[in-house]
């Protein structure tokens, strides 16, 4: 057996790890176009930011160490130019000597990753606009942050853009964000990104939303972006973090299918449409696990995985790949957010039934120092109750809970089973009933009907003819701090000796902070006959919605 | 209805405000013999360690609050001293006035949780010996701390006695703990609570295992606690951590039946043999979820469920119980220890077939600072792969992967599993392959056949002559720095080349520092003809086998 592996990064690296256990007498060849095989891609902001100081840290493993410990055959700074599929042979050109020659394989397996997109925006290619992909963009920057960079524009605000934010920042490097959409983060619901929005403001950071660059040009300072807006911001250091695109010239040119996104196409052995050719990691179109539908996730875990499925696969060991949840964290200044599944506005646009609950726990006990609040938002299947997805944001404890609930996803877990799960508790860790136990008592109540539940949109959108009279059940105090609009206030201890004051012929909404007390306060009403309803999440909910 | 609930802590409580939203009519009656309802118990340690400062923070809800926001008859001081079922009456105690009265009830909901034991040890009842239930016995291990104290004893070395002994020694109180097992954290296995009883060694404290007390004697400076080894331990605190009994004794003069070990007996409704008598917390016999066996499992989280299922079984609502995983944590300085199904001695006691592994791995990305060890052990149905339990000891992370295994035991999911498992990455939380997936490959591997494994028990008490050789696959420094006694070295990155110097007519087994090289070494063996099997978890499980 003959493996050629394309790429040495997540997905080929492991390929190559797994293959190798498989088998100790194939020949495996991991052929990188770059100078490094396996590196900490997920690293490379912290290294520009200094809280990683050692660069050979994030060389998780050297060529050298894949030769001697796998037997491996790597060859780096060596691009494969071409896959001749009916002679079963690639042509590869080593970037050192420009030799360019052949080598025959049994199986292959690309696993080439994906570029970061470079938008033909006039003076895209100024000196001082980098992306970051590799240690070489890596180096680049930091180059260009010890020169004495002062302004920075970083253009996307996802994951990888708001990483390399906080680490600028913490170089003493002013910058600013440019993001087309209306929020930052675009995987997330964007009330859920109001949080980290107001974190980098209160860091310092220029966040410019619902804007692109329209031009770069160059100035005495360096670098002038110019907005669609007619903004201009001068920069010496210009990032673009505006998406990936996957590599798939090479599939493309050997005829292989790709999906519309331009993913390579696979099986669920992780198959291309040639059965001797596999594709792993972020060139290849998945399956969304939670929807079904076809998905580009360049992610590092899933790359991971993928490279053990194709590797059991061509050696005779058949795997599948379930799909990709798309879990993802990212820590942003002191804030950490994080999803797992399928977003709100993801179940709108392919028009899939969903409730939603949001609470808004602390991360361990009240009484224990050091608590901090989260925010978690949970959609689930209104029939069955059967979570789709996640988010949270917060500080301590939001990863946890993200994992719990992708665990939940994968094993088809219901808002019922979370009422019921029993989470490690002490104070410094949780709380006898657990924010996932919160969640699910939120959410199994509404399937229930015992918590009927509007949510916060729905409540201010309704045609004033036929809105609910709001009613804050907060004490006075917390509503003179700030409540909805024309909402009244009738503190929940006194709901029952207030019953008077509330209308029987017009819907009654209450809220409170968090949505406790407002539950309770549902469930006094209706008893007594009203026509209540609470109102998810409560005023919290109301302000990731409308943040000041 | 008129429901009265006996205990107003953690099960009492939730009972009783789930059943006032369920029911705005019912007359629901808390009856609770102390002067607080509902108070954190966990806590209480922190209080005397003087992490948690003020002692209102420990007051969840006060009774005021009961009765305001839930409309609850509160009434505290108050002992119910007997049932009479055919009459459908309680006879209550005010302990405050001495008055006697009865309450008839519709349902009856015991919560009388369980009671420190206190063995019949001469000279126990002499003043500075303490157990901690509540606030008051909290009060008192204070005031004698605050007296001035200068040595204590801890008798016991479960979760509570940890946590207290951490805060003695905070409190600058020289500490001495005597256990009867040879372990600490009895419900863990033995070489999971090595590291733990290494960080007490560690911070000061006088570990006696294997040992009881048999007098306490007053002397000038104190007492004097005297073992059955006829070691003398002088102290001026001496604080009983020995375990609780079922608070049964309402129930069996009622005739309720109870378990051999005097938990009150219930149904998956969580109904004693007396239909309308429900039962609830750390006084009832519960169902343990993995094993199916009756058990005793004093723990806030089901409490608090348990409360919440009777009120909705009372008032029409049916719910069922599942059952106790025993999921649990405690942090003993810088370590942390957590576990959720069975133990390997369960396992082995019931003598129900496993396997187990073990994996050592950092709680996030090595190339990011800060990452640290944990030892992770999952137990697993041979045959199947089904998670039955899971053990982790470490710092930082330890309470998220066992979060995530709780989940996957209650959803009955197995190792193949864990492989897939999506949890979320990025370097500050998690790795590409997070601990989970690596303890999912390691019993995937070992269940497929492509692992073989041996225990290090096996590999060490296997006899001489069929003794397979050990062979440390490490470098020559890792060897030299401590091996596994009769080990030859041949680093891994030299055995295809060394080949020659091993033996076709005798079992070898691999390891290294983990298990991760001494797997490679093992599938390179088995591929070249031997007879090779790994030993599971390597050189760092051997240590908690046989600590230094």
């Amino acid at each position: 057996m003959k493996l050629l592996i394309v790429g040495g990064v997540a997905g080929g690296a492991s390929a190559a790890a797994r293959a190798r256990r498989l088998s100790e007498d194939a020949h495996i060849v991991l052929l990188e176009r770059g100078p490094d095989v396996s590196f900490a891609n997920c690293g490379l902001p912290y290294y520009i930011g200094g809280e990683i100081t050692e660069r050979e840290k994030l060389l998780v493993v050297t060529p050298q160490r894949l030769r001697s410990r796998y037997n491996l055959d790597v060859r780096v700074c060596s691009s494969v130019e071409a896959i001749d599929r009916s002679a079963k042979k690639v042509r590869i050109r080593d970037l050192v000597s420009g030799r360019e020659y052949e080598e025959t394989y049994d199986k292959l397996i690309l696993a080439p990753g994906a570029a970061p997109l470079r938008p033909p925006i006039p003076g895209i290619d100024l000196p001082g606009i980098f992306t970051l992909r590799n240690l070489q963009d890596m180096d680049r920057i930091m180059e260009c942050v010890e020169q004495g960079a002062r302004q920075a524009v970083v253009v996307g605000a996802g994951f990888i853009g708001l990483e390399l934010v906080e680490n600028l920042v913490r170089r003493g490097v002013a910058t600013t964000v440019v993001e087309l959409q209306d929020q930052v983060l675009p995987p997330f619901d964007k009330e859920m990104t109001a949080p980290v929005a107001e974190q980098l403001t209160t860091k310092g950071v220029a966040l410019l939303l619902g804007q692109s660059a329209e031009a770069f040009d160059q100035s005495s300072a360096g670098l002038v972006v110019r907005l669609k807006s007619g903004q201009q911001l001068p920069a010496q250091l210009v990032v673009l973090g505006v998406g990936v695109r996957p590599e798939n010239k090479l599939a493309v040119d050997a005829g292989l299918e790709v999906g519309p996104r331009g993913g390579i196409r696979v099986n669920d052995h992780l198959q291309t449409s040639d059965r001797d050719i596999y594709a792993v990691g972020d060139a290849i179109e998945v399956k969304d696990y939670v929807t079904g539908e076809p998905a580009q996730v360049p992610l590092a875990g899933p790359a991971n995985r993928q490279g053990r499925v194709a590797a059991d696969n061509i050696f005779g060991q058949p795997a599948r790949y379930r799909g990709t949840q798309g879990t993802a964290i990212v820590r942003v200044f002191e804030r950490t957010a994080a999803i797992t599944g399928a977003s709100e506005k993801t179940l709108r646009r392919i028009d899939r039934p969903y409730r939603k609950v949001y609470v808004h726990p602390l991360d361990h006990a009240g009484y224990y120092p050091g608590a901090e609040a989260m925010t978690l938002k949970l959609v689930f299947d209104p029939q069955t109750g059967r979570v789709l997805g996640a988010q949270a944001v917060g500080g301590a404890g939001v990863d946890k809970r993200i994992d719990v609930l992708a665990v939940a996803i994968q094993a088809g877990m219901t808002v019922f089973d979370l009422e019921e799960m029993e989470l490690a508790y002490s104070p410094q860790y949780g709380s006898a009933k657990d924010p996932i136990n919160m969640a699910g008592f939120v959410a199994s109540g509404l399937l229930r009907g015992e918590h009927p539940q509007i949510d916060v949109e729905a409540a201010l959108t309704t045609p004033p003819a036929v809105r609910a009279l709001l009613v804050d059940v907060r004490t006075p105090q917390e509503f003179a701090a700030g409540h909805i609009p024309e909402a009244v206030n009738i503190p929940v201890d006194e709901l029952r000796s207030r019953l008077n004051e509330l209308p029987h012929d017009r819907e009654v909404a209450a809220y409170c902070q968090v949505g406790q007390r407002g539950y309770l306060a549902t469930r006094i009403l209706r008893q007594k006959g009203f026509d209540a309803v609470n109102v998810g999440g409560g005023y919290k909910t109301y302000r990731l919605l409308h943040p000041r």
